[in-house]
């Protein structure tokens, strides 16, 4: 976390991982971001994994550090009360984020008549409106047909939903982008990014589409090897794997060299009439490759190859699951100055990350953990909405807004 | 494509993925981007996938719509040149992505000295300065041993560069969010982000590190279902493969009711004492749910069905390879307006991707193709690194700079 855009107050109303995590990433670099969800918490408020309390490690995890308040958007005090929290004055306030689409009183053309200069980013499935997640635009546009071990007959799909995750960072630069243009033009505008749309043409700039279309070539599955040049997994003698990668020239040579398969990879060049320097080549014999240097690796413990690895500087890793790398790799550890110990109620204590870029001017600080659900919903009352301490109070009496320690049932 | 960022600058010192991403990104939302690369190209000049040509489809997919400078960057004159254009007056300018790590004349202290309010980002492997790639970030946080059929007994890395794509983005955020603070402070910075710290961070905000240290969860492969609540892909009678999410109330009910699935689910909750209304008990319960729509799915063919689930709003999509979805799905075409058939030299005519969001300020336009290497050294040499004709013509007899018109070797 770091307090490069303190200042900035953005209004967020969202579920489940892209559009939480744009607002958390703002929140991390030191926006104030304030996240509404409806009395009974948001449709991710339980979302897996759960801690043993039963509170959600996810709903926590995508919204440290923002301000939440609790309302009751059925009725209309609710939605009035939202519409002024979102629309709120203020040069560096007046943005919203949802993938909410709620048509009628949440919709641009009805905020933005509070506020003309009103930026508002909206996440949907796909632009014909339709509901998409990452698991059903994962399948649609090809990647696990990729995936999976080579001659493996069914599709597979990651269990990291990447489409959200580069969706998520997406609304952040757009907004970022929006206003850069209010504050050089004093225009707001409507944002809109389909889900479907960021991974179709992500796939475009990866140059997938060309080879469907150009080569007519359907990629299939490689298992774990590196696309189109050498890189591979291997199980050593002591039963870990290890992934090593000959993608630049510079790699290869590196890992020839240290594995003592110099001599075996120029009879492979002869036999082949090929050259191994050509990345495309070492792609198409890796089959080959991979039985040179399979042995090397099935005879020697990670331990007896880890210094040497490091210190000719091969590009390397260590397969491992989340519990093996939070208890191995202090770069999950407090040791990582991205990563602070939090107690975080209902949660436990583990190490929590901030922010992952450090900017020279805005040094990092300790992330902040999630609110409780409207644990911030007076202050915002006050503050944003701006309301009178007898309003306020009328409110929660009327069950309109709730907060942990004031509800209209604990007041009955 | 759009012009949202219309006059800002940016010069590019890259390769691979995640930083020609975030400059082509930029291009897209209008910024002039300026990549330099060594005479013979970058490291990624050659990466895979190519067309029948020869051509990178890959370098074409990530460096749309940039210039395109080529630079002997071992002679002194080059290095100064770099510096100049990287460092060039212009209030929307100075600023400078890279991935590259040259130490010395390119590094931040360095180049600052030419300009202090200099922001410059740079993604390094890992925050220890070792070269990591996707490839190595992703086995070493454990997604590829979550990924995968139940019961295979090796990890699966996805055939998405997902970290790299996530890391793209940020890059972009985060110039987009130093350069905010440069317009308000007057202030440069030195960013850092390292591609391992993006995931390390990631797999820490989907609650994954809570998961593994606080319930000691080993969490295992699930196949393609949907964790923590209910989705899974299902065979048809034709031989396709769908997915079906209930992971909301309202998908879940609308599963069950199409699928007229609805007594055998009220069997199982009762049989089990179990709450399908919970999402975890859903998730828990997967296997046996999964029994139960299997066969509905087994008699059905994808065209008996498809109409009634896009009418009551499912959430579902059907698997396919790349290949078939450009054939199948007009999301991949020009009726969708964000792509757009382009003719590229050596590479030949596909629907290209612009920028995925629709900003309402600034309309789409169509996407640039990516340069040739080299296409604007003359043009960045005048109107960026202020040269003279003379001193241009002088760069080129020496070979310090290049493009496709004028070599040194062409004019000897």
């Amino acid at each position: 976390m770091n307090r490069l855009l303190n200042g900035m107050r953005v209004v967020e109303g969202s579920a489940f991982v892209a559009v939480p995590l744009a607002g958390m990433t703002l929140a991390q670099m030191g926006a104030e971001v304030i996240r509404f969800d409806r009395i009974e918490g948001g449709l991710d408020a339980g979302r897996w994994p759960l801690a043993p309390s039963g509170r959600s490690l996810f709903w926590a995890g995508l919204n440290k550090g923002k301000k939440s308040i609790a309302v009751d958007m059925r009725s209309p005090e609710g939605k009035e009360l939202v519409t002024r929290i979102i629309t709120a004055p203020g040069k560096d306030a007046g943005m919203f984020l949802t993938n909410l689409r709620v048509r009628g009183w949440m919709d641009y053309e009805t905020l933005s008549q509070y506020r003309r200069d009103l930026i508002m980013v909206t996440l949907t499935g796909d632009r014909h409106g339709r509901p998409q997640v990452d698991y059903t635009v994962n399948p649609a546009l090809g990647i696990p047909e990729m995936t999976g071990p080579e001659g493996h007959d069914a599709p597979v799909a990651s269990a990291l939903p990447a489409w959200d995750l580069i969706a998520g960072n997406m609304v952040v630069s757009a907004l970022l982008a929006a206003e850069r243009h209010r504050l050089r033009e004093g225009e707001g505008q409507d944002v809109e990014i389909a889900l479907k749309d960021v991974a179709a043409a992500t796939i475009g700039h990866l140059g997938m589409i060309g080879d469907a279309l150009v080569n007519q070539t359907e990629r299939g599955k490689s298992g774990n090897a590196l696309y189109g040049a050498y890189g591979q997994d291997f199980e050593c003698a002591c039963g870990r794997r290890v992934m090593v990668i000959g993608l630049t020239g510079r790699q290869w040579a590196g890992l020839v060299k240290v594995t003592g398969t110099g001599d075996a990879m120029e009879r492979l060049a002869k036999r082949t009439g090929r050259d191994l320097e050509d990345e495309g080549v070492r792609w198409e014999l890796r089959h080959e490759i991979t039985e040179i240097l399979r042995p090397w690796f099935a005879a020697r413990r990670v331990e007896e190859f880890a210094e040497q690895f490091e210190a000719r500087g091969l590009t390397w890793s260590i397969f491992r699951s989340v519990k093996q790398a939070v208890r191995e790799d202090p770069d999950l550890s407090e040791a990582n100055p991205m990563f602070s110990m939090l107690d975080q109620p209902g949660l436990g204590r583990f190490p929590v990350p901030g922010y992952p870029g450090e900017f020279s001017a805005k040094p990092r600080i300790k992330p902040a953990p999630a609110p409780e659900l409207g644990q911030h919903t007076e202050e915002i009352l006050g503050d944003v909405a701006r309301l009178t301490d007898t309003e306020i109070a009328q409110l929660f009496d009327k069950g309109v807004v709730q907060s942990p320690n004031y509800t209209a049932r604990s007041a009955a």
